[in-house]
């Protein structure tokens, strides 16, 4: 099935995808010539949005979860990107563990199975150890396709972490760590650990990833002959902010005002007319929890105590204090009259697939990762990332969705800079 | 479509399968342990033969053709693995020049309009570059499908390879320079050759590859606790024959004679119902040109004049002289009534697809790869080298074709060692 693209301002965007693909070969360069200088993330989602003036990512998960929203058509290519992550990392591995999330519902335990099978295609014997001090042996739960997942407790010795009976030489987090660096993690010198634990929402912060993609965005606008605004949404950070006692809201009342103006004069030069927003969220990640949509730096004023202490509240239990502001970007595309945002899925440097996240019940101008998204994968008959020469832009699924591959990947380059920027065992050389 | 597999004799096979699949950690990690040991052909393509009792490769191309013939649903792996390739060759290039075979069918023209593809979606600009010395200048053909294909005359510029206005990193070869070696290719220590010059025909010969073959069949076999003659086709080498005048034919019967004896031992050994053959071959390749099948070393010697000089006839004008004799390995798979035997298609380390070569008019123990063969792409319907944990062996195509990419990737190392053992230029260390 070839998801029906429909996209309101269409202008821009069919310029940038054509310009993307004339420039494939140089592009592809480009980033060869990166790699080298740069290690992608191990695994990495990212979510975009389509203005059709604007397409830009607006979320970039380095502990991706929704596999199992990929098609089995993608299972092969992913399998073998699996391979080639693998051979490099650990060669001689022959046991991955893997570190799910706490709670788990059914929708993660088949995201669990899928990354279980991907890296047993890949050649490797997976087990799952859990951060939960509370589970004390392995635990099996039935999944609703009748597919059995055993959860086992982690186990710490000495320099090593595993599970009874099972050393790994890697060990994948699909645990963002929002809830803090757990003990057990710390100090493996002797495994490798991806992503590391600086790439966890207790230490990760959106602004600084903005901050790298903006860089990048430039270097790559500049190989295009482009504004880097096309790909890039805008940001600021307020780092102290209370939102139960209202305090520092002053300094995010001050940036959205700041960046309103300067989209509205962006919208100006383009012609566009549109409505601006910005989107304030946590600085940290929350899997969509506590994202405020503002047309008006007023509204934040009049916010109700509940809806500020909602703000307030992050994923496990953590409490928001740094906050970003951000360009709303709108999404102007829609499967069958549902608001859609296409999210791309990459192991090591290359896209492995995609879907949209499609929301029937939330407008343009609204976050999509909430209770009710459904998940419509990428499905191209054909191909997948791959272009198709000589279709017009905007009628052509793959060429489109060649374009978000583009942009996803630069979005886990950004990630890889700033990987680098934040490691703290970084050697500094002067 | 998934393809009907009918195989004669099923014992063997579905235990090789079984043992395969529980194997699958086991066999991945050996295959990266020998990735890190030994560099795979840039691409490679091997027929096998499945005889419900054996399974074996007959032939190693490592200048593959028939890339169209794999489904399009393939095409991101291929790229994908393109990617992988290029990266490690060459991650700076920005072009790539494809040096075709001189005379070109239809058929031939739609597998390089394929390889172009590849080459081009994985970010490199494509040209092809033909060796045929009457060739002046930039010659376009149209194939069926309406796209176009240049083909423009190679030039040597001192120690480079090019086309005019055309400098590329890497050359790729899809000719097996049967006609001998170009001295436009020679001595190019600036560019990278790929396959290298004694990868061709001029240079290669198959008894050197069986010989590598042999012993990558026995390393894997120690692996998995079984004889490697489940996946050894035996084989013997007489190196002075002159078909047209009957020298060297004592040999080819002696050698057959002792190769149907000791055929006939392993199928007592193994209970096996059926009647022994052997293949009578060029040592170097004749894309299918010159083989004989013989049941009896009788039939050598009271082979008709014609039926020699036919022998003697390999590809370009060239004649045979050297002759491998090999264990005949029958084909019992069949689809809708005809004879089908796998090809697996790899480029760099991974499996990216495969078809069935199908002959409806040959016989069980004929050679496929003559004039009338068919291509059915082993396109399943989920994923195509992953195999499908709990299936019943022989019932599952993914699981049958996952053994396939095993076997074919064993001849793609065998390929690796023999490329290493007869390199001119490897430097000896004492």
């Amino acid at each position: 099935m070839v998801p029906h693209l429909i996209t309101a301002l269409t202008g821009p965007i069919n310029e940038l995808e054509q310009r993307i693909l004339e420039s494939m070969p140089a592009i592809e360069r480009w980033f060869r010539l990166e790699w080298m200088e740069h290690t992608p993330p191990f695994y990495t989602s990212v979510d975009l949005r389509n203005a059709g003036f604007k397409l830009a990512p607006v979320d970039t998960n380095l502990f991706p979860g929704g596999w199992h929203n990929l098609t089995p058509e993608m299972l092969p290519l992913a399998v073998q990107a699996a391979m080639a992550a693998i051979e490099k990392i650990c060669p001689e591995a022959k046991n991955l563990l893997l570190v799910p999330e706490r709670h788990a519902g059914s929708f993660y335990l088949a995201n669990l199975q899928r990354l279980k099978n991907i890296f047993h295609q890949a050649g490797l014997n997976v087990r799952l150890g859990s951060l939960d001090e509370s589970l004390t042996g392995p635990t099996t739960v039935t999944l609703p396709d009748g597919s059995d997942l055993t959860v086992e407790p982690l186990q710490r010795v000495r320099g090593r972490v595993g599970l009874k009976d099972f050393d790994p030489c890697t060990v994948l987090l699909n645990n963002d760590l929002s809830a803090g660096l757990p003990a057990k993690l710390e100090n493996l010198h002797e495994q490798y650990l991806l992503p590391p634990l600086h790439a966890g929402w207790a230490v990760r912060r959106k602004s600084k990833h903005f901050q790298s993609y903006e860089e990048v965005a430039k270097k790559f606008s500049k190989l295009m002959g482009m504004d880097p605004w096309l790909i890039n949404p805008m940001f600021a950070q307020c780092g102290q902010v209370d939102f139960s006692h209202g305090d520092g809201l002053d300094c995010v009342q001050t940036q959205a005002d700041a960046m309103l103006a300067k989209v509205r004069r962006k919208y100006k030069e383009y012609g566009i007319n549109e409505k601006p927003f910005v989107a304030v969220k946590a600085d940290n990640g929350t899997d969509g929890m506590g994202i405020l949509m503002v047309r008006d730096a007023k509204e934040l004023a009049e916010l109700s105590r509940r809806a500020l202490e909602k703000m307030g509240e992050a994923k496990d239990g953590q409490h928001v204090t740094e906050v970003l502001i951000q360009e709303g970007v709108p999404t102007y595309e829609r499967m069958h009259d549902a608001v859609a945002e296409p999210v791309v899925y990459m192991i090591d440097r290359y896209v492995v697939g995609g879907f949209y996240r499609v929301h029937a019940e939330r407008g343009t101008d609204e976050n999509l990762n909430t209770p009710g998204a459904r998940y419509v994968p990428l499905a191209f008959a054909e191909h997948n990332q791959l272009p198709k020469p000589g279709a017009k832009p905007g009628v052509s699924a793959p060429n489109r969705f060649y374009m978000y591959g583009v942009i996803g990947r630069l979005a886990m380059l950004a990630a890889s800079y700033e990987l680098e920027a934040t490691d703290p065992d970084a050697e500094v050389y002067e």
